[in-house]
């Protein structure tokens, strides 16, 4: 059950150009994943089958993209206790900002711990997931601390030409 | 059963200052309908019973409002075949913007025909039902043809001091 | 009469590189419709003599797409008691930000069910008139399930690196 | 005939408290005007009589203020070759920026020369079609530059605590 | 003299591109310009030179483009008796939104009649200016109305695949 | 120390109207918090020490909440392992949209996880705090099924006048 | 003369509500200035003669503020080498929104440093001009520090009911 | 000390793009600066040291620019009583104004002189940075002076078609 600790879900297959970065960065931080996808308008009932049961199937963090009118997130969160993180897909019209304003202004009593539009989100949402396992996990908190120290160390002293 | 071919819902009582609008304009046009909370987020069982129920209710037209990360009207498109139209309320913080974006910017697939945002959109949804109804009711469209000419005719020629 | 049910109506030949995909919507349902170009601002004769006679021409829904100041939408709203949905087309500098806002937010009293900005939109509007007609056309309302069950099947389990 | 030479329409009774600046405004500069209720989406025959007779009723220039989905400027400037200026008045939920957007943002072809949202703008409405009539009145041409210079010489030198 | 009614400025040569389609359209009604760079900003004496010489210049009509904080339409109304219709050009960050605002949103007792963000603004400020000029050209006024004759019979009845 | 896992931040004491909303959830919840005032402008010097020792005070997860420009969410999450959940508080000329923006468009490699403007996201962000906080304390857990199960119970079937 | 070494210049008496901020902000300090209304619009002789002059009077750095489209920032760097730093005042309709953008975005060339809507930018108008001046008056620099500390000092370690 | 008067410091390589512009500017005007990255998120240490050390270190203004979530103005400035002056970095998916919004909407106590979005505000805030050096620097003046007389004169009086 541990083994699979972070679900990626996404509302189509379009929104894993956006997604992959968030599954790239938890392979980098040795954190295992399921990606599926999981659409709230067009398949409704597999969302329901899987945020109810996704505490059963050991997930322990879920991370949900979708873009425009982005219902994914929230809904997942109406039904499961676990921690949902939102990744805000930019749209093509509005740039994703119907899709932050959908994920991020859930009422009061079923929270979305949502991240930036795109991919900075996606790669986010990850490093999230991290820290909240890491709590009971040590090796994973000094991989996540390995990873911050190395981000901290690539930033050049100065500007370069060539960059 | 068809002697209720309306369902107004809405995500909470406090919609209600807004969606009473609605249930005021079909009663105008002697529209019967049933008026109900069904929170997406807070009692996302009753939302899938009440959509996915919804036709073998009898319901014939879905009028659906709700604020802020409004996913209400999409939620319930997603699992019925009836028009779903959905109305905007007016949050507070983004005056309704947000509820604006969450609903009509649904993906290609599930459509939810959007009004206003607040108060006109609340009464244009009960007109709009109205229409819909009237297709085949022509008692009820010689009464919408009666209540758009009052309308007509009620517009003053010229602006009062008064007014 | 009943050969036509639904006119596609929109305000310059430029957008029907949106407003085609309602129509595709519109043949995969077997639907059958009219699709004309009527400008509000440039035709307005046009538009009165369309929104007047579109009862009269047996067409039971309108969808109308316009970019920008969209009043389209609005005006033939004001001219037919028919059910209209707009369609809110990508404008160059403000991305469809002016043509939703010029559509949606119509007064209390005159009703146009909006939908999303662009391509979603105008299949949705599609959609939508197909679930008011099959509320009296069993056999659409049978396609449109149909329709809906093969979108729903379509949606991989998981999202794929070719996707 | 031309002794009434503005035209100041609005879309309900309610843009009053917002035109009237309009109005009083031509009255300082002894411009007279004809200040009517035409509504475009409840009264469109009305618009349509309006729109396309107010060259043959001697008015030279229209002020046009609406509100939300505000069609009123662009469809009369669509059936008149007057210049049609249009006061995009404050809505509720959006603060006028639907109402900005929808008159602004009118297709190449028929122009609508747009003010600031609100009171601001109804002066200014009155104002700019004095300019126009000035143009062949130097007697008002006079009047306004006096009203002009009287506006300059208005702005005391210092900001008072008393303000 | 009055052989120059209308003169076309602008805040930089870049807005030329947009604003050349004021030019154009001009050209094509048979109404003569200057079409002249003053910037706000960078030229505030020529600024100051022309908006105060434009009425003795011989000009009845000022066309003012502008991008960015545009100050340009709203100091030349500053200091001229004349019309000023005012162009947003579109921006690059902000695709013409601050244009837009720094443009319309003038205070009341300066009014600048403003167009929509672009081209088609800059064709309808042509348009506007023609339509004020028609006012006491009866040449003019007919060659309006031809034109938007001519522009009315060039929309096609229904979109054309080709197109 | 560890029997106060959660701390509240904020950027001044007029926050705590909104953020006391966090901790009457988490007082509901049973969860030791501390709130302290943490200025990231005018007290960065207490913001670097409260970061960098938030960790070894033995907090789990932190929430931070700010408005305007609000740099306190993510300057904390650029110092500390833990996670950060960010709450926009409502500013006063636009109404959090700044807040929002300000916190939730953090680059990739410092994530913070966003909860909507104002006491809606500082309830949802106490429910955040509490749902990561109960993947490892099963009584937590319990208690935070209940609350949501009470929650869902509370929703009325109808709406009421009275409401 | 160089007693003076900050103007103050509004674009009109309702402004002095937010810009009085800025002159008892400087009053704190212990620099000199002068208030003044200089309407770009209204009275764009007055501005020309201030911006033209405002070196020679004496002035070192100048305040300016103004709402809507607000052009007196602006318009005031184009005419004098000092530097020129610009407060948005709050606008009825667009809260600032347009105020905010009609200073800030300025094309290459011609500065003017930003501040906050409102309240806010007009204290740190003072700062930022305190900060400017401080670079070469030392006793200036130690009461800024000082103020500075004072303000780091003034924050609460805790929220206050009372607060 | 004297000899590096200006800091340009930004949040990544990738902003060096816009920030040149600034640097291009000083060189033009012939004032020493060192650019430098300074991420307020990845290296939180490096921005104290250097936002504590740059008045030792001899500097006398500090250009910031970053995107998004632009903490490292304000940041900046709240740990120097030097001047700070801020660059929006157009963003990806909301082109800047998460960056603008980020670094002008600071609170009363820490102010940024906020400059355009891109490369119009990199170019002016270098300028703004030789306006307040010029106050002490009468040979700079003299440069800065004859930088704006050429940018005027440059100014052609006609749009042409090559431009």
């Amino acid at each position: 059950m541990a083994s699979v600790p972070v679900a990626i879900i996404m509302g189509s297959q379009s929104d894993w150009a956006t997604m992959r970065h968030a599954a790239e960065t938890l392979d980098a931080l040795g954190v295992a994943y399921d990606a599926r996808i999981v659409s709230a308008h067009r398949t409704p009932d597999r969302l329901v089958a899987f945020a109810k049961g996704a505490k059963a199937e050991g997930f322990r963090v879920i991370i949900a993209g979708a873009g425009g009118a982005a219902h994914l997130p929230g809904m997942t969160a109406s039904m499961t206790p676990l921690p949902v993180f939102g990744v805000p897909v930019e749209s093509k019209a509005l740039s994703g900002q119907d899709s932050l304003l959908s994920i991020v202004q859930m009422p009061a009593g079923i929270p979305v711990g949502t991240l930036a539009i795109g991919k900075a989100g996606a790669v986010n949402a990850a490093l999230l997931c991290a820290a909240v396992l890491a709590l009971h996990d040590p090796a994973l908190a000094e991989r996540l601390d390995a990873w911050r120290k190395r981000q901290s160390d690539s930033v050049a002293e100065r500007p370069s030409d060539e960059g």
